[in-house]
């Protein structure tokens, strides 16, 4: 099985517990419709490479908690395009949650898929109470506040914007739950995992802001522009696209650098460089420069 | 301590792990304004008297245990109130969470605070990782898909409502939590405890719509009408003031019949009925009932 199956089944078996006996149909549909098909599930990639680098002795416990992490970023998709936020009509080229069935809809899903992220890992403690419990503490600190995706969010609604704190929670956040529950779930101390998954983190936010600089609509499944839109920072707008891009390259060398020493270092290294190839878009006058 | 002196320390301690360094000023701010001061903690309150019941062995795990089912009840309150479902002005005698701060603010308050329950459990799991473990899975389920509070909240937008199933998720489910938390919470198993959690939701029902009817929205501190307003189901339309106050009396009998031989069983059963009081509304032609 390859890991992007992996992958899947995990997160498609996850949804499923979600769906049961006596659910109300709408919100069912819902919860399958805001998680498949998913986007390039970078998140639980990073964690499934993480966990096998350092071993993946309890893989229940490993498919467990790549699911719950894109549970997570699922709802979060769901909620940030909701009217009150980015008022995304598509996402993942297709009519975001609340445009397919309503705006009650997407704010229930949204919830519902959060409880459900600490249900899935619940549901896999009896193969190792002290790694799951430690999971769950995890993924509750990188989702919620004062350190998570929702203080990262929040800080867009704050006068004075502290805006280290703002990057590291809105999209350092889940990086470091990726790379931290990865090494978790295979029984390592997550502490030497943060700065890997901060560092990539931190390369998506520059990747993604190249993106949105260059590519329209169509090739994004969503609304581009939109930083620019919302007067959020921008590395592009800093540094221009060539600058960007140069910006990525460093990061992603750190990143590698960062990696702990485990028994799948080499191919960990591996991963990251795939991603990077991957982040680095491809604009017309920089299509030359090899990533990494 | 009086006990509701112990819930309040409760919450408000898990409020402030929410607050911690860094946190957005604003969102911080929110999160303390939904849940303290709070309504009458019926459901901690019940939480801890099965807890106490059963011998509060772990009081730590009780504490975190009452404070997180609070954090979830407090968070269905505010996205319930959201314009997209109850698009309610006032809650608890003051501003909803969206008026007073701002729509974007009352997602991510709700947000948070689902996340931050899990979290204020997951930080007592050395006290005891199994019972721990235990408890998230239950408030899990009672929470989110497809028996939770959100499916039941998401059985409003459903155009075929199972209305037992609508009953049990949208007030049974935490009403079950709690009786079934505080068991587990003092390491007892949960089953038992089922159906006593299951009948007092069931009163609290009767009662709430008892005080819908009955009261203006001065007495209730919310906009009162709001069941008939969006056709749900309602005890009061279907048998009447009085047919509803004798069924509400009839199911707080049964309550108190269900309870599980343990060690303060009379206490609870004194709980029971004090809850019983507190609920039997006293309207001009029934003032003479005497509840239980």
């Amino acid at each position: 099985m390859t890991l992007k199956a992996r992958i899947e089944a995990a997160i498609a078996h996850s949804v499923s517990v979600g769906r049961g006996r006596g659910a109300p149909p709408k919100l069912a549909d819902a919860l399958e419709y805001a998680t498949i098909p998913g986007g390039a599930r970078i998140r639980p990639m990073i964690l499934l490479s993480v966990a096998m680098a350092c071993g993946d002795n309890k893989p229940e416990i490993t498919n467990a908690a790549l699911a719950a992490l894109e549970l997570i970023h699922c709802a979060s998709l769901v909620h940030d395009d909701m009217p009150c936020f980015d008022d995304a009509d598509m996402r993942r080229c297709k009519p975001s949650v609340h445009r397919a069935f309503s705006e009650p809809m997407a704010l229930l899903t949204g919830d519902s898929l959060i409880v459900l992220a600490f249900e899935v890992l619940a549901r896999v403690a009896h193969h190792d109470l002290k790694r799951v419990a430690h999971l769950i503490l995890i993924l509750s600190q990188r989702t919620g506040m004062p350190g998570g995706i929702c203080a990262g969010q929040a800080w867009e609604s704050e006068d004075v914007v502290d805006l280290g704190a703002y990057h590291r929670a809105k999209t350092g956040a889940l990086f470091i739950a990726a790379t931290q529950l990865g090494a978790v779930a295979a029984g390592q101390e997550p502490e030497p995992w943060e700065e890997l998954g901060a560092r990539i983190g931190e390369a998506f936010q520059v990747a993604d802001d190249l993106r949105d600089a260059l590519y329209d609509v169509e090739t994004l499944g969503k609304p581009a522009g939109q930083d620019d839109l919302h007067g959020r920072p921008n590395a592009v707008a800093e540094l221009g696209v060539q600058g960007a891009i140069a910006r990525l390259q460093a990061i992603l060398s750190g990143a590698i650098a960062s990696i702990p020493s485990c028994p799948g270092e080499a191919v960990l290294a591996q991963m990251v460089r795939k991603q990077a190839e991957r982040l680095t878009p491809v604009a017309p006058s920089v299509n030359t420069a090899r990533p990494l």
